[in-house]
């Protein structure tokens, strides 16, 4: 039932991670073979952030945030909070101290299974949040949790220095050991898709630059 | 299951159309008779759009967007596209490819009964969209559906060249035959408000302006 | 099954309304034990209001907004309007003409477990609701409801002339009695916080500005 | 805004209503091509009943069901009542007297996309509900609202004398043009089915009976 | 923040609770004027228990059941236990040993708006339960709440003391003070539908029963 | 994007396996610290079943159910088939034909983040199946998944061959290389409850079983 802080975690290299945050999550996802995704039930406080960072991550129980502060003490710069309530809840774990403590550590967001509040001051602050929920209800710091063990957030399993992508589509999980090479394929996805943006601005069909309508008379498309 | 496009079809006046756009969703709901509006779970990316078009309908199998590439060759300027999945289905069908795609073609917008992703770059384009998720879960193309049947989109039926009605108080179907006689409805509704909003914002009560005082004694209401 | 207004409320003094609304949702809930908040579907139409006011309660029929027009003729300067329908709703009971009546009257805002529209319109005056949904179902005027009675809306209890807190945070009921004393509670609160704003900002963790690290130990915490 | 009672209405022959009823849900959806679902919402209030009949459809106001009453006086033997709400809505339109009424006019269950009330009796009466809610709100007598217009019901677009086909699974609409080609094909379905059910049971596998191991390889599965 | 335990509680007489039972949640619902209804999210764990006690009601923190324990020692014979957390949580509060301990102070039933688990075992035992979950997730004993003061149960307030009502159509809490009133008003009720059951069986329709067709003439039903 | 199938899996003792299956999901769960429930969506279509087996996964595109008939060649003696989408959906995957062929391999049953159909045929079968959904919507066989990779169903990560209990309460996931230790502590726990059963029977409080008076009065419980 909780209780382990692991203190040493391996993160992927910044450059790596940087690269991921330029693609943004929808390129991310897709290069590495539609996986990765939370679910779209995080949503972002304010919109407009794209970031990426290593995942540290923390397991808390219902209505309980001591975990926060033991977590925010593992924070590196570059890094991101993910958290999961070890059984649902939409408490508000988080708000503008805890943001400026994780700040002051280079912390570059937080992804959270659950609830946040103080919104407001967390958006003129700049920090972003992807939550499941904006609540104002309080948590107590009675009962133990983990930081940085294996955690599910969000139908994701996410991995302590796993990295973490989000924007206004949600939040998408890398593997660490993968970034590098799920990097490569966004940017050639990125490449492909820059040269048919302009094709299809210029009016020409998807239907002819994919080739599909052979495919689609093939299957029985009828037109009428 | 699925396999037919529907090429032509009868659209309304362009000038009723733009009409009904200026009206916006809750006076045109109003002037038909508090009918036609799609259902309250599909959101704007974007706050601020208020748009009409003629709906080009799409029936799309759950996690598969093929069908989009079949129906932006079917849009005509002023084309609202309207999809329906056959089955409950919130995958991100559309991004900014295509809509670049379709904004080339004059699509106005995209009103889809599932999700949408790229939401940064769309709003970055002005391409509004009122979709049920915002969700970078990719789609397949592998099954067929149809274009321009009639559909159920968000609980309400919506037929090729219908009038899409779409705002922040949400999405309005109007169909083509009763627009223009919906959209002088609409006009006098929206005259008759302009001259209550003047004397309600000068302290006159709707209590004497709708003359209610009798009918609420009459109902038995009791002051204390 | 409804029909009393009440005419004559108690309310609490402007300064302590005032002060509230400053200090915001989540500090008001803490300092008043963690109590008194609404149900976190209760969602702003647009972000940065922050406001506080007597509540003028409305017990409504699902899908009829009669007693609106009744109880705005309740309303006095610095009033929040709080309607509960008597069965679960989302129709858009209220939209910019009742908001130009409630504004000629002095109310603050609207807070609403049902659904309001012409959000555009509202944003651009300036008139902050908290709904449960956006919705442009109309509303008839066939039933009798109450106003000014006591409530329960979205999950709190509240009564005429109680404070309303509203951010965007959500929004928190405070009872009328005790409102002073949870200003000076709150204002406590402020203080307190903003001193460990700058030792956190300044790298100071909190398991030191808390003395955490004896208690974690002694429940067991292990560090790996 | 309603106010219209449809008296004449086109029933499929019983024959076809019956053998429909016997294919059920799942079958009689496939056979007419994986359409007419109505949404998973709609729960049996208990399990084991499975029928059909001919649907009247009732259009209902938010909270009122003053045209159940209406419709009641419209069915004969075998008909099914179908009630959509014209904006969502939970309350308990229907309980143990309207049941006994709707009963002996030979009526043989309700589908409702809203509340129902009375299980407990309408169980013990062995008339059949499939419908979104179990909530004893009452409900009030004052708007008009129509029967026998076409509607959507929960997702489906159903006209009266439509087939409406309830069984655990949930419900399904066919038109009624088309009853007897759907029954058709349903029991040809059938038929398969039943000769697979016991080559299966016997412990052929469906990849070899349907011949699905080339296929698989083609797409590229890999057995590690 | 919790941590109050109200030690004499006022009760309605014995056989007006055992009376209510009888009339069950929906008639009584009616017979107090459609108030008093909770939330329709909770429900029985089996079909078929119609049950009536006195509120001891549980105010507890999210995923902390230590109350419960407090509150079993405040039973007496035909009580019934009604928890509300103090932030929404669906973990399992409730299992077979409280029950045990429950049932041997004469307890009558759990009304929770959380999780109960053991949920085969409570079946077997015969206890009811209406709860907004069933979830086998546990939960910890580190925080105080309160037991026997002034809570609000999904969506509805009820006092210790008050009469609570349960069977398969919902929850119901009728006043202490007024619950014999409401039992009249509620065998009124039953002695009029059971005088209109037979009308109803015998094939008499609403509309002439209850004299509605001139009403419906008036405001202007139209019949095709 | 999916396309593998793992052949050989380990599986923990059976007997260890039915040990657990007799002890239930409430005690395991509690017996692992609290951890491996699954998501409190996942409902019985059936009660009363309680079994244990070890896992065969199936990672499925959402409305493709091709990968089922895979997996149920991977079966063995004792198993249970748990299937997680790709992307969130409640199409029924799963019918009475498929569990034929699964029983006649000797599947105890089916875990399935998604939707069902043929539950009567199910039910009358003894096939017990915890889903997300009961819906009869097919679905297709065109996309290709995985069979006995790492998933993560309804918010729990599952590897084939970890040990799945199931009952009325829910389903937990025991991973196989613990499930002996498990299997130990949930006995201990058994027979810890069994004792306390017969003392909360004769009517002994928990509080003072569990010595819990001292520690609610340190807490600062006041009775009054």
């Amino acid at each position: 039932m909780g209780g382990r802080v692991v203190r040493r975690i391996e993160r992927a290299d910044r450059s790596v991670i940087d690269g991921l945050a330029h693609a943004g999550v929808a390129t991310v996802h897709e290069a590495q073979g539609r996986t990765g995704l939370l679910g779209r039930h995080l949503r972002p406080i304010f919109p407009g952030a794209r970031i990426a960072g290593s995942a540290v991550t923390i397991s808390a129980p219902p209505g309980d945030n001591w975990m926060v502060h033991v977590a925010i003490e593992q924070l590196t710069d570059g890094d991101i909070l993910v958290l999961a309530p070890t059984s649902p809840c939409y408490d508000g774990y988080f708000g503008d101290l805890l943001a400026t403590s994780a700040m002051a550590r280079g912390c570059r967001g937080l992804v959270i299974d659950a609830g946040v509040r103080d919104v407001r001051d967390l958006s003129a602050m700049g920090f972003p949040v992807w939550s499941a929920a904006v609540f104002a209800q309080g948590t107590v710091k009675a009962t133990l949790g983990s930081v940085n063990i294996d955690i599910v957030c969000a139908g994701a399993a996410v991995r302590a220095g796993d990295v973490i992508v989000a924007d206004d589509d949600g939040v998408c999980v890398v593997p660490r050991e993968t970034a590098a090479a799920v990097l490569n394929k966004a940017r050639a996805r990125e490449a492909a898709e820059e040269a048919k943006r302009g094709r299809l601005a210029a009016g020409e069909l998807g239907l002819d630059i994919y080739d599909m309508r052979s495919k689609l008379e093939a299957m029985g498309l009828r037109y009428e």
